[in-house]
């Protein structure tokens, strides 16, 4: 946020103000399954190869820190447009770094456009299918790869799903995909006063691609974690600061045959958490087990791994996992009047540090599964939102986008593991 | 249909060809509760008033036809543009006549676009919100006086929902409605090759106007009338020519204690059930009791009065219906390579003919609520649709558009009238 502050005060001094801005910029996000995802600039082994937290400041951090910091010096009239990707709603294959941020901007620009709105200020959205170019042959090639399938195959599948033919060179109709200028139209048309009516519009700009429609939302309900078969199972839960719905939780889990171990993202919660539960055993007496409530940092994925090992020194392994946000409180009511440190703590410690903890299970299970004498119940995973609703809850509103469309890809992966 | 082809002929005569078509025209139907709507010519008390179904003649049938007949004469490239209104997806207080055919027309797009996608003709729609306008003035202090509120009230309701504030002629930034000219503006851009990448797509013009979800599509769901609570009740199902069906129906409402009615709209299926029914007679010995079995059909709405005035002499009066299509089969997997019967079907015998079983039994049961002794137990009714999926079944997708907008806004009516 601070070069962004730096950038667009040059820009001010220069100009005055700014009617029209495209977040347009961004990164492609290192190409990988989400167990190999490199999470710090340390895992990243191909040369240019970007790590987790660099993929989502550039992709969700930039649009939002431009938004923020820009906008007081858009006059009434001017025009924002966030370039998304369909892909950021489908089943994309080993790219968890590109889409679940652009998830996240999604409904960060649903919100952009209801507080900008009261300054006349438009937000809209384009999503642009996969686009005539070289990056995208790369970027397919790549995914025919991870999957194990013949080169091709990616692309095949997406150009059957456009529903509009249209000539080639030679005149003939076929199915394609759009050029880099059908996406330009698009914009062009939205910075116009032709769209002075539209906020909060999208434009697919994908040849008419048809997507199946998918209930994964349905995994984003407020679960109480029942859903699991917990009995003899040993659940992992992935704690913030919630303290008193984690001793919920255990009390829930245990009373259903489940071993419990917590995971503190929080070194405070943690020694409040093991000061009420001294408490519970001095009521309860020498007969009570105390839960296992250990610290776990995304930042250092390792402090994970170390929870993986204990678990797997001291139990049965985990079989489940349930986890819940960084944060059990909403930072803010806004989006855009805001300062820097609620949008950092979603960005970093909510989206990043899901991503983290889920890439971390996907490994911990994937190595698991083929050891020998592996179990036969599949793990199960759930992710609890704060909270009943996030109807009037942005953040998160942001950050179950963001879920949403991880579990949808995370999923899709996992299908397609279990082919091998 | 042979109006459309008559004028087809004349335009290709002179023209040739035809690059851009826009589905417009159309009517503003009655504005009346479900109850009230004019279902035939004869019914039509004010001067303008246009019966049930001419509006659907002329908000769907007339943008299908042209699809139809005029495609075939639109070279690659050309463009389509079905103008819709957002509120084919709102509750929009007694305007079932206009609602419910665009909210039937905003699916046939998406089906004719896939259809014509390989054409290379594109099939785009706008989404006009309420537009600075007389007309919408007159619409809004008529539905203020039907929900008896007072006036001004429909016209703040929506403007509360728009996200966008928009200069007026002062300069002041205000909640406020688009304009004709924001509706052709999204109109000569879909026209253009600048959107030569868009199909199936929709564009919304209405400040950003922000709908509240709304879960009424579950009662499209596959539901086997075991919702109704059927003991001591009578059930009145409305079939068209589905026997077995029927016959499952009255098994399962009897088996649960309900008395069962049928309507049947063919005659033909009446005849055949009414002689199953005989043979199980045979079957079963004096003892059995049939259940009774009537013709209704809709153009002649008196029949289906006839059958409430039978129920209401030899029961206790009808409680619940089901409501079954016209016709158990998809007439056809197209809908625009196809001749006018399948279309002309749709309209009258499924679209029309449900709205009018609706409003003969909102009206009936709107007259039982209010005389003396009326029961207590609100009545039910419950669309079914033919099979299991309509995933690969064009008209029954139409059907269930149709009927869902229907849904919508009878059930917002009823809520409203509670208030009395």
């Amino acid at each position: 946020p601070a070069a962004v502050r730096a950038g667009v005060e040059a820009i001010i001094g220069r100009h005055g103000h700014i009617d029209i801005l495209v977040n347009n910029a961004g990164s492609t996000g290192a190409q990988r399954r989400l167990a190999e995802i490199p999470l710090n600039e340390t895992d990243c082994d191909l040369d240019d190869e970007e790590a987790l937290s660099t993929s989502v400041a550039n992709l969700l951090g930039m649009a939002w820190h431009l938004m923020r910091i820009l906008s007081p010096h858009m006059p009434p009239g001017s025009a924002i447009i966030n370039i998304s990707t369909i892909f950021s709603r489908a089943e994309y294959y080993g790219r968890i770094p590109y889409v679940v941020p652009k998830a996240a901007l999604n409904t960060l620009t649903q919100l952009a456009a209801r507080e900008l709105g009261t300054r006349g200020i438009r937000v809209n959205t384009i999503f642009p299918g996969p686009i005539e170019s070289e990056r995208i042959q790369t970027v397919f090639q790549r995914m025919d790869q991870l999957k194990g399938r013949p080169e091709g195959d990616t692309a095949t599948q997406f150009l059957a799903t456009m529903r509009l033919y249209r000539a080639n060179d030679q005149g003939q109709l076929e199915r394609r995909f759009p050029t880099i200028c059908d996406v330009a139209d698009a914009a062009v048309f939205l910075a116009s006063d032709e769209t002075a009516a539209l906020t909060g519009e999208t434009i697919e700009v994908t040849h008419g691609m048809e997507l199946p429609a998918s209930s994964e939302t349905s995994l984003l309900a407020r679960t109480d974690l029942r859903t699991i078969d917990a009995n003899g199972r040993t659940t992992l839960i992935c704690a913030g600061d919630q303290i008193e719905e984690v001793m919920a939780l255990t009390g829930m889990l245990r009373t259903c045959g489940s071993e419990v171990i917590i995971g503190f993202r929080s070194e405070a919660a943690l020694a409040q958490f093991e000061q009420a539960i001294g408490e519970s055993r001095r009521l309860a007496g020498e007969s009570f087990i105390p839960p296992i409530a250990l610290p776990i940092d995304p930042r250092n994925p390792s402090t994970i791994d170390a929870l993986f090992d204990w678990a797997g020194e001291n139990t049965g392994g985990i079989h489940a996992a349930g986890i819940l946000p960084a944060s059990g409180h909403e930072p803010a009511t806004q989006v855009i009047d805001i300062d820097d440190a609620p949008v950092e703590a979603l960005l970093h410690d909510e989206i990043v540090g899901s991503i983290i903890i889920a890439s971390r299970l996907a490994r911990y299970w994937q190595a698991q599964r083929i050891a020998p004498g592996a179990r036969a119940r599949e793990p199960r995973v759930i992710f609890l939102s704060n909270g009943a609703g996030t109807a009037g809850n942005p953040y998160g509103r942001i950050q179950s986008a963001a879920i949403e469309q991880l579990i949808r890809v995370w999923r899709h992966e996992a299908r397609s593991e279990e082919r091998f």
